[in-house]
């Protein structure tokens, strides 16, 4: 079966990992088509991973097997796991890098991988992409029921991201939880958790994080002046601090963790 | 139809952009082929991501579609646009990353997209790779007229790289247009604005540049001893600035937009 | 032939390079499956390109033509190579890349790529892989007799990784062969060579290497504490030298050429 198999990993670029496991993948479905979403998510950053592959998954054809592999536990007792939903396929450790996945489906079946005839055999302990699910995903692709990988189970992990708390006038602390390449400001505020800021206009407010802090919210990358700092809601739903044409980051001397303070008028 | 679509932007690789857009391409084109050529345009920088299509688009097969996605831009006024060439298609942002194409490509016909029906809905203000381009690119590849995309236009935004100037005695002032992965000093010299430097042999030169200057030209890397710093004409057709199996741009604390002098004896 | 081409190269994701082999590639064989292995090489490393192709060659399916392309020599006389083994073709430069690959495969020939008519003309001095290597992988894809290419050779460049050497009172000196993604410390120490290392349990031990020394020997990275450092035999099947969800390059300050000393008590 021509399934689209895609992958998320922290393995990197620089190595023969996420190749080897193209080779595996081939080797079982040769008519599966691999398609890379990322293999830079930071090393062992469970978080990452599971935005990453959130923002993406969805965008893909039905039939779809999304293999996500940021896996420090990786030899330890955390469970292999292979999750349907209505439309796609998911394998994945049991460390909470599918919560958002399970956040906005409703349907979804877990299981718990135990079928060892579909890992590669002796399963090594330290690189299971390769030897478990990269095979489970190609065995996945080309039709192997669910069923024959394992039983269903209930207590897999799952987390949200942090809510920013409410500080005192009606304000939040919410922190920075993703830079991307462009230097972008990811921030855990969302329409839900700040409706204030979702309004059109939004009351006046101020937004202080890193270095500097930030009024306005604007529509576009292009609608700010270069070098000026703001607001924006990004595309991945988020609220993000930016800049045109430049790192926000670096102007704000800002990173993955730091706290910001919202503060209205 | 079983087109190729390649993919070169600014995306960069540490994100779920391009893997979005993948999905995207094949929900609506299953038969497409999709080809990185590269995520890593530097941020912002439509004349690298020029330089790098230019150097990449007539590798590919006819009917072959070209994303080029560098789009600082996105979701101001700037057009988004739909090129035909003879051979092939190429979706791109109005801001003249397509350039070096246009000057490549005699018979061009250039749309500014305005189908709506072709997007993903509603387009975003910030990632439209994922919401026109990358849509549009998977409509053409299945054969949608482009024609069907919008009105052809004839004030599109093309830019040429900047020429050397002519200094005293027949000398030329010119800039590093762009440092590749090895450390390459990629000039923007080339045999039509350099010609006695294509001569065979050159007459004798200097060519100085950043913390030091060269004055051989060689035929490859391998010429050259460790250490050494020459010329060459480069797979690009320009001039480079290199050493054998080093970086001229570490030896030389030069990088892009560094200026150089050459003169003659 | 819908045969796999896979792409092993130091030419990095930041150029047009690679994208431009593909290019090449399926303008030869439009029904070729290309994969890229690694294009993260670092620049001119031929050791760390054999080890990359040979941890993932073997995992492909069979007919798979691997092109491997570290090659500081380009425009030299170094020679261009097809290999063919029971199951798989290779193309790269004859400069040992594929050392590795020669060690593990009992049965292959080796041929120096003399046939002209398989390259582009005119063979740029500087870029084979475009003008070589990647339109040689294509017709091999394509069914293209290995003799049709050139003559069988057998002085082609081979190299073994550097062995540890024995010191007093049966110990060993190694060194850091590859530091991967994690900052995991890939030595040169295998079960051959270190067979007391591969004992179960092994005797006491205690490894120096940069900035502090381990002794422990743990079966998988969540076996130990965070910030603890311990040594592992690892996928590739070599010691490596690491810590639980952290960098045992940075830990140590250490890196590939570090040297590391083994006694045991």
């Amino acid at each position: 079966m021509e399934r689209i198999i895609t992958l998320t990993t922290d393995f990197g670029v620089q190595d023969h990992y996420a190749g080897t496991m193209k080779g595996v993948i081939l080797n079982i479905n040769r008519a599966a088509q691999i398609v890379d979403i990322c293999h830079s998510v930071p090393s062992f950053d469970v978080l990452e991973g599971a935005l990453t592959i959130a923002q993406a998954y969805s965008y893909f054809p039905p039939g779809t097997v999304h293999a996500v592999i940021v896996d420090p536990g990786v030899g330890s007792m955390r469970r292999p796991l292979l999750v349907e939903t209505g439309k796609y396929f998911f394998v994945a450790p049991d460390n909470g890098v599918l919560s958002l996945v399970f956040e906005r489906e409703e349907r979804i079946a877990v299981r718990h991988i135990t079928a060892g005839h579909y890992s590669l055999q002796p399963v090594s302990a330290t690189f299971q992409g390769r030897d478990i699910f990269a095979p489970v995903a190609a065995y996945v692709s080309k039709g192997v029921a669910p069923a024959a990988l394992g039983e269903e189970i209930s207590d897999y992990v799952r987390f949200a991201i942090k809510a920013p708390e409410p500080v005192e006038n009606g304000g939040l602390r919410g922190m920075v939880i993703k830079v991307d390449k462009f230097g972008n400001l990811v921030t855990n505020l969302c329409p839900r958790n700040a409706p204030a800021l979702a309004e059109t206009p939004p009351p006046g407010f101020r937004i202080r994080v890193g270095a500097g802090e930030v009024s306005s919210l604007k529509p576009t990358f292009a609608a700010g002046q270069p070098g000026e700092l703001f607001a924006l809601w990004g595309s991945m739903g988020f609220l993000e601090i930016v800049t045109n044409r430049g790192s926000a980051a670096q102007l704000l001397k800002a990173g993955k963790g730091s706290e910001l303070v919202v503060t209205f008028a």
